[in-house]
């Protein structure tokens, strides 16, 4: 099943895609909504609500309420040993919020504070029920799916302090979708995933070479705190960074940034000038 | 004006304290809720709802779901110069969860994970309107008023990876209260801060010490994200959490921690060990 967040004309709602047409799911206003309800698989089933042409249809962020957005540091193995480091024995983790997400075609602005935005495209879990002290083994009764999320930093900001926050929450900066696909119908340890801006390959990996799957990072991060239905962890970016180039690439208003996984979709990001 | 979450009988409420008597303020599920509302100053100070003595009221942590909690590192000038470090460009940033927080007299867990259970008393700083892009001299406007926090931390697990936030999330880990004072009856860079750890007096500063004030911070924060009205800024720790002291000190169960700001209140946290 695939699920989204549509912008109608009376407000966001949510959505389930059947090939090319949207059908609303009435009650809720996003998936965070939905994904609230417990019994949130068979509601978006059972919808039959009133429909939209996926060609008509414009997309928010798939999860715009979500209480925590967990992200995850070095987790490419193959880029890890490019690097010349060994593999970790624990993920680094860092933050997001909600504030900090944005439509999966929506416009990111270049801020004029930091003149290195730079892209890192990932795969986004899903939770879809709450998780405290989830054993790995048992996980996948917590995942709900998983989406494309491009972890857009200012890395200005991040390399300020040795803390990264800074550079990963700016304001609608981290574009999120299309579509939730559920856990059923996607692998999450065998997917091709890319960046290309302006139609050039950037990065180009395999989640398949994840050193923590969404499985084991259900059972690390539930060791510390809930994960709620509706919180989204993002698993890391592979090489290929504008950071890690040489020469070093950062984006500028009129860049083109598209991050596709196979199986999930693709998000298209045009970078724009801050508004005068 | 003070301002709480209770635990009622029937789930939460926000309350007004005058004097040693809470008075409901109806229609609030708690200060989130409350903050929400634009006139939210005006429907607290309006309120003639069902009294509760102080004596008898049980405390919610005061903000269960602020959509963000922004947590400064390294922000007391004397106890950095005491580290023998420069004073610091910018602030450094972390997070926290809602599901972090816990009340201000509740129990705190001891994870079996991590024996380095850590003190660290700090200011927080209430977000009252939302705020993006907001100059220092704006800031006022902004804010809601004060509180006191313990950022209790699991110094083990922060000191995994080099990124703070897994000793800085655990489930219900952050004792946040017990009132918000509203700003026009706090001076937030002049007040004693103190933690005692069983009656021992272990940190003591006064927030004048601040290089970051909360105005500042307000216009840094504010430059990459929209702080929402109910947000939580913690403006960080002076010298002597137990990770810092020769030897070094850390929480077993059965410890108290009190944590003190002259005018805002005391938190009181029994550490216990975690159910079998």
């Amino acid at each position: 099943m695939r699920l989204a967040t549509l912008r109608t004309p009376d407000g966001t709602a949510a959505a389930r895609l059947d090939g090319d047409t949207y059908t609303i799911i009435e009650g809720c206003a996003d998936l965070s909504e939905l994904l609230a309800e417990p019994d949130w698989r068979e509601l978006a089933e059972a919808a039959a609500g009133a429909t939209v042409p996926a060609a008509d249809a414009e997309l928010e962020t798939l999860l715009p309420a979500p209480s925590k957005v967990i992200c995850v540091g070095l987790n490419y193995a193959t880029h890890i040993k490019e690097m010349g480091r060994e593999l970790p024995e624990y993920p680094t983790l860092f933050a997001k919020f909600a504030d900090s997400l944005t439509g999966p075609y929506d416009d990111v602005v270049a801020p004029a504070e930091d003149e290195m935005l730079d892209w890192e495209c990932e795969l986004g879990m899903v939770i879809g029920a709450d998780a405290y002290r989830v054993a790995e083994a048992d996980a996948a009764a917590h995942i709900a799916g998983y989406t494309v999320v491009d972890d857009v930093s200012m890395r200005g900001y991040q390399r300020r302090t040795v803390e990264w926050l800074q550079g990963k929450i700016w304001q609608s900066s981290t574009p999120v979708g299309p579509c939730l696909v559920t856990a059923d119908e996607f692998d999450p340890v065998d997917a091709a995933i890319t960046t290309r801006v302006n139609g050039e390959v950037m990065q180009e990996a395999n989640t398949g070479d994840l050193v923590f799957t969404p499985a084991r990072l259900v059972e690390y991060l539930s060791t510390m705190i809930t994960l709620r239905a509706g919180d989204l962890v993002l698993t890391g970016t592979p090489g290929g960074v504008g950071l890690a180039r040489d020469p070093q690439v950062f984006l500028r208003a009129g860049d083109v940034v598209e991050v596709e996984i196979a199986g999930l979709g693709r998000l298209e990001t045009h970078v724009v000038a801050p508004q005068a």
